[in-house]
């Protein structure tokens, strides 16, 4: 929603100003909206955009050398007046005509046109080209109906580059629509903004359901389906507009694309790439090559959630358009005046390092379980080693069991992530340590390479900490010894002294410290009274899990992940509470495997 | 809340691959995040940036020329592990040593730490200056325990300014340190993000509130109040900036300053303006000199709702390098190498552009109402001029009373603006009838202004109708003829003809024209018979209002400001509803000013 105004009347006044004073280095202020800082060079073709406020960038944030050389700024989601237009199109005009390009609405059309009429009475030639890429909005055929979206964009670029470089009004018109010709969107919405000084959202979408098609003003759309996974969505985007390519565009194989995977408002970057990822790969299945893709806000809708997709079918001209240096407030790359390093050359590049990527993380899931130089290790550490990669299996298990719950009272005190840290570490642990395990590491060399992998792959502080734990737990039960109830006992006690020199925590700091110092203590106890290692490690875990629950109680110790001290009592640390579980689920494997162990 | 994902503990990774992807211009993947695509410029210091993920642009979209050598990019709200940093770090330097740079947290200080001992061991020398900008989170005296917000970006940005310049590893360090000495930050927050799998929020600030100085993960802040208007959170958050000067910086008239109005995720750009405009305003007036502002997205954290600003202290050396150029995947500026325009006057430029702007925003205001040249008019025209400034008043104030109600009914079927749009014009267009009135103009030039100044300051579909209603009634009347009923009932008979052609509705459509046909009807029906103007006015309204509710039952028209036909059966067409209100409260002023009429 919109918290933040004054009188919400003069909102779309305000925000001009602000927005000018915060950009003055490309745009200066008419009535009506903004203009270049510069004047326009004399006989060029001024490209005037426009429509209503609350979808920066458009339409002021994308004014400057190589894009639009002025907006007509409306008000919230309303048409500017033909004055507005009229003004700003005057301003921006010098001697090479005036072409007005912006999204096919109602308002905008009426208002664009007078404007339009008057500026050709006055001797000001002036023409228009209507934006219309939204594949949702009306049926191949009547194409001429659809409303303009994220594919204002395209069509601005090129027109406004085919204007850099000296063409004619006629010319730029042709190149306008042409690019309008080629490009195709299609959106989805989860969600609708609230307009400053409004109570209610201007549309809803049901709870996990996403609306296709929905435009960006609430638009009804074509269909309403469950909010799909990342994957699903780019699917879905991707196969609309690949079932309707343009006339000129014989097959999707071999064809040159620009793309823009744009987020409405708060749909946000991290989302916008997850997806981005996929689209990527499915173009790329299809044989077309991306050029210069564009993921992020470029047509927003105050903090409406929704995504749309771009495809812009490319031919020579237009490639070089849509390569050409931009530098406005929100738009911004290369050098203005000459393509940015175009060439097919970089578009195989961007597919390269797509595959490059891939293959690196993959590379980074495997690295740390694939030992290359082993050292000796004895028969009985190598038996041992293989029940610790059963006993890190039974930790990945038990905490894929529990990762929700973890994340869940972890954000009640910290920052939601336990749950997928811990999974990830022990998952990337549990694979290096039994890939150590077969082939042939001692007990040392599999707890060092399932600690590195932890650490890793997990991240965070708690993964740095069991990544820390087994490396210590590995040290005390070298390669070559035999595994004793007495040497497990010195590596936890290690380890935990490792953790809180570390960790800086203390018991009662409510961190994983207030399980881990109790079950060391009753641990090496039972050992050292001659308890073997199975029972005595079920006693320790029992204390374990009592003191983790105790963490209920306690106030946590600050930092960063404790964001709510005064909301975490009542629920227990979620660090000390996956110790326990972890504690608890190794004994069970101590218990089956106990013939390994003295 | 985040909908977008696929297995939530693969979310990280599968952003970091689409990220790639879409930017391999600028970036390529290695183990742990991302560097240049370029090669380090051999003996260059390596400038290594990194955190949690889930703040993007930070901290893998500001790798590239002028910014990062290169990014470690940890899990969701997790520290990039040591072994990640360590990966990067390898990666980016080339003979130059490296610094380490990143937020003030727990776990990211961890894992740096580590990763800087074990590069320090390996013969690459290593510092770290780690970002302490959030004056909230701990107080003057113990400025190295505070978090690290979107000052982030002025120390990243002087210390790889400085290393593009060709400084040494501990000269780097001396900008770095410098520049986080010379920066601070304030944040407010009005709801937390939901990560990837859950469904609860992070945290969460009730509604209506607002948290003081909560951090970028929902770590508390200072104090809690109501949600202030946009000028009033400006005056807090400069004013708790300009309560702690550096040391450095003696008083703040004078001094110069970088500034970043930083959105969290869901506040959005409109608002963030609206916002600034005030902050430049009362930076300003404290005599300080903003050097190239940036108001964005620079530090998110998802789609919480969140603002913060930061000032950066400059001297000259500090200047430089913030206004050097920059090309990264998120921020660019100028061209890299070269500072981007520097000068002194570039600024002044700034502040002068900036009151521009509001003179220009009062110029267009007020334009409206200064008639120049009036033609020549009768006294009885003169006096209807003054009655109709009366009647336009009262037509301001009648909307200023239903604004609310007006926005709510449109946004059931429309876009929501209709209020505010309605309330724009109509002040305006009293504004210029009183005006035009007192400076002697006939009711065609009143009326003719009046619906100029409509038109132009509401926009929009509903303005231009209005506009070209208030002057197809004053080309009826004219300047020197008499008003009679009959003249006015023909003026009213064009401005429906005229707004039916023009917007292309019917009767039927859920239109303002279901209540204006029979109204003029009705009206020429009456006064035809020989009614007087408000008898048959009153008249007329009444059907105007039975006309106006029966839209209730209509489907509406679609169109833009139709989004939603589903939805709109019951509530009436806003148009309809606030032609009717109109129209009576015209009737009660023609009553009371009857004498004027003949």
């Amino acid at each position: 929603m919109t918290r933040l105004f004054n009188e919400p009347s003069q909102f779309a006044d305000e925000l001009v100003k602000g927005f000018v004073a915060a950009n003055s280095q490309w745009v200066r202020p008419v009535a009506g909206g903004v203009v270049r800082r510069a004047p326009t060079v004399e006989g060029q073709t001024a490209v005037v955009v426009g429509g209503g406020s609350g979808h920066y960038p458009a339409f002021g944030g994308i004014v400057g050398p190589g894009l639009a050389h002025g907006a007509a700024m409306g008000n919230l989601f309303a048409s500017p007046s033909a004055q507005q237009v009229h003004s700003v199109a005057v301003a921006a005009e010098n001697r090479g005509g005036v072409l007005l390009t912006f999204g096919n609405y109602a308002g905008d059309v009426l208002n664009f046109a007078t404007a339009e009429a008057r500026l050709n009475s006055e001797g000001i030639v002036t023409r228009t080209v209507v934006v219309t890429d939204d594949i949702s909005s009306a049926p191949v055929g009547q194409e001429h109906k659809r409303r303009g979206i994220a594919g204002d964009l395209t069509v601005f670029k090129a027109a406004a580059a085919a204007a850099e470089a000296g063409y004619s009004l006629d010319e730029v018109v042709r190149v306008a629509t042409e690019a309008n010709d080629r490009t195709r969107s299609i959106g989805v919405a989860f969600s609708g903004c609230t307009l400053p000084g409004q109570t209610e959202p201007l549309f809803t979408v049901p709870a996990g359901r996403m609306a296709v098609g929905m435009g960006i003003h609430g638009e009804p759309g074509i269909a309403e389906t469950d909010v799909p996974t990342a994957n699903e969505l780019a699917e879905l985007l991707v196969s609309s507009l690949l079932a309707e390519l343009p006339p000129s565009i014989a097959t999707a194989q071999d064809a040159r694309a620009a793309v823009i995977l744009n987020g409405l408002g708060s749909v946000k970057y991290e989302e916008l790439f997850v997806v981005y990822g996929r689209v990527a790969e499915l173009l790329e299945a299809a044989g077309i090559t991306v050029v210069e893709p564009e993921v992020g806000e470029l047509v927003t809708s105050f903090d409406m959630a929704g995504v749309s997709l771009t495809l812009f079918w490319l031919n020579d001209e237009l490639e070089g358009f849509w390569r050409a240096g931009a530098d406005t407030p929100a738009y911004k790359k290369g050098r203005v005046g000459s393509p940015s390093s175009a060439s097919t050359a970089a578009s195989t590049a961007d597919t390269q390092s797509f595959a490059e990527a891939d293959r690196l993380t993959l590379a980074a899931e495997t690295a740390a379980s694939l030992p290359t130089e082993l050292p000796d290790s004895s028969d009985a550490s190598r038996d041992a080693a293989l029940a610790i990669a059963d006993a890190i299996e039974a930790i990945a298990e038990v905490i894929d069991e529990h990762a929700d719950e973890l994340g869940r009272i972890d954000a009640v005190a910290g920052d939601g992530d336990h749950g997928i840290g811990m999974q990830r570490g022990s998952r990337a642990a549990a694979t290096a340590a039994r890939s150590a395990a077969l082939n042939g590491a001692g007990a040392l060399s599999a707890l060092s390479l399932a600690g590195d992998a932890w650490a890793d792959r997990a991240g965070g502080t708690s993964g740095a900490l069991w990544g820390l734990a087994l490396q210590s737990v590995g040290a005390a039960l070298g390669n070559t010894t035999e595994v004793t109830g007495s040497a497990v006992a010195t590596g936890v006690s290690d380890a935990v002294s490792g953790i809180q020199s570390f960790g800086k925590a203390v018991v009662g700091d409510k961190t994983m410290v207030d399980a881990m110092v109790p079950f060391t203590e009753r641990l090496s106890r039972e050992v050292n009274a001659g308890g073997d290692l199975v029972t005595s490690w079920r006693a320790a875990a029992e204390v374990a899990t009592a003191a983790a629950a105790g963490t209920a109680d306690l106030l946590p110790r600050m930092g960063r992940a404790r964001p709510h001290a005064e909301k975490s009592l009542g629920t227990p640390d979620a660090g000390a509470h996956s110790f326990a579980l972890i504690v608890v689920r190794v004994g069970e494997v101590l218990a089956s495997r106990h013939s390994e162990f003295a």
